[in-house]
């Protein structure tokens, strides 16, 4: 396994694990002074509009860019609405482009407000998915599919093993051109009997690493993730097997934590996980 | 499709779905009453130094015993405490016997208290199932291996799929001896991409099938389950995949709703779940 300490090229900081309390320039700022090379800022920190403002500040800052967080939910009740979330998650594809992001994550979304159809809301997915395509060529930014943990199925994500995204990257990728790729967060697949398979089969097609921890008694499986450690998550051996396929990229560190981690100051955060991703990643 | 209407023997009341408010004997009462024939109670309604007591209440109501909830963790840090679980779990099938319920439901465990050990935890586990064989085989009782939601990875059980449940009864039963099987929760399975390929190969191992409903917006994985036909699964697509594997046992509702279902007039509980069956399963 590769040795994360005294690489700022492997080490990248999702603003998420911040709780977005902080303009983008100075998030960047507090993450390259923590050792930090990369940085993955949310749609909501950007102006869109105009993006090459916070593309300068980040590189300013001394940070290149992880990936981009993330797309809008397919799944709709009606075509206006499929349309829509299309149309959105093409501006976040061109705005990445700006920014220089090599990928957009896919939070594909979960069921369509008024459906209960799996497969359907799946198909729709994958065609809203597919529709990207063009303008994946024409940028070079690619997606990031990543599956989310089977309790967000309902309402965030129809997309919920690697096993899955493998496939769907199959389908929608074939040749592996670099249109589709997988996001693997330990937080979603950490309890996936088929995980070693999977990301045997997966190889090639990893496009991030992204680490938290699972608290062993979680309250809120959105937001009370656990820092890298704290919880039962055998992280170094999820990187192992990332590695063993491939995987050249940084981790990334995301952790949502509404009652703990961002509540704290965030150069305390910043270090916290920087001394973690030393020892427990 | 079978018709579930008019057909008690086909319908089953997991006694956990009125909150554990009465007495067993009071609960069979209502359960009949309400046009059930058979019945699952939990260890903690039964005192299992006197099963026989309990036994006889449910056959004065005209009940049968669906199943028996549910075996205790089998992973520990100590061999002391994986010896007291299998000790437990021996009990458990002894006293099903006297109730004269068929199988025995096993909710596994997650990990051992203080162990991040995927791997070893399942071993554990398996190796603790195994131990109940020659109880198994001495009371003709069955376990009914049950997948839980990968939500409860952590703390309740490391058994999360149908496909992990087969070839945990493909290993422990090899020749299909009806030793172990397997208890499908839609709630638990629904969101499976897998979901219709494993039900296929799991033909003829499936010994239960429980439904209640997962709510869209959940509040709490473990007490915030809903009504059928409430929330988003498609009831009616699992039975349908499950009976064409060659299940005909009864349907069983079992909802853990803290804060709604169990704070409900019992028989009212009774009476809805009931209506629902008819149109909604």
């Amino acid at each position: 396994m590769r040795v994360l300490s005294g690489r700022p090229d492997l080490r990248c900081m999702n603003t998420a694990t911040l709780g977005f309390r902080e303009p983008i320039e100075r998030t960047a700022r507090r993450v390259a002074a923590a050792g930090f090379g990369r940085i993955t800022p949310w749609r909501q920190e950007i102006d869109e509009a105009h993006p090459e403002r916070a593309a300068q500040a980040i590189r300013a800052a001394g940070l290149k860019l992880g990936g981009y967080c993330r797309t809008d939910y397919f799944a709709a009740d009606d075509a206006a609405g499929a349309r829509a979330a299309i149309a959105s998650n093409r501006r976040a594809v061109e705005v990445a482009a700006v920014l220089g992001a090599p990928f957009v994550v896919a939070v594909v979304g979960g069921l369509a407000p008024n459906s209960k159809n799996l497969s359907a809301c799946r198909e729709q997915i994958l065609e809203g998915l597919a529709a990207l395509v063009p303008t994946l060529r024409a940028t070079g930014v690619a997606i990031a599919l990543e599956p989310l943990h089977p309790v967000y199925a309902a309402n965030r994500s129809l997309l919920n093993t690697v096993e899955q995204a493998r496939r769907w990257c199959e389908r929608l990728d074939p040749a592996n051109e670099g249109l589709f790729g997988i996001a693997v967060d330990a937080y979603h697949v950490w309890w996936d009997p088929e995980l070693e398979a999977a990301l045997g089969r997966a190889a090639g097609r990893v496009l991030a690493l992204h680490v938290c921890d699972w608290m062993r008694e979680t309250k809120d499986p959105l937001l009370d993730r656990g820092m890298m450690g704290d919880g039962v998550i055998e992280l170094g051996r999820i990187r192992r097997l990332v590695e063993q396929g491939g995987f050249g990229g940084p981790v990334e560190v995301e952790i949502f934590s509404r009652d703990v981690w961002w509540k704290r100051d965030p150069d305390e955060v910043l270090r916290t996980c920087s001394a973690r991703m030393d020892t427990l990643v």
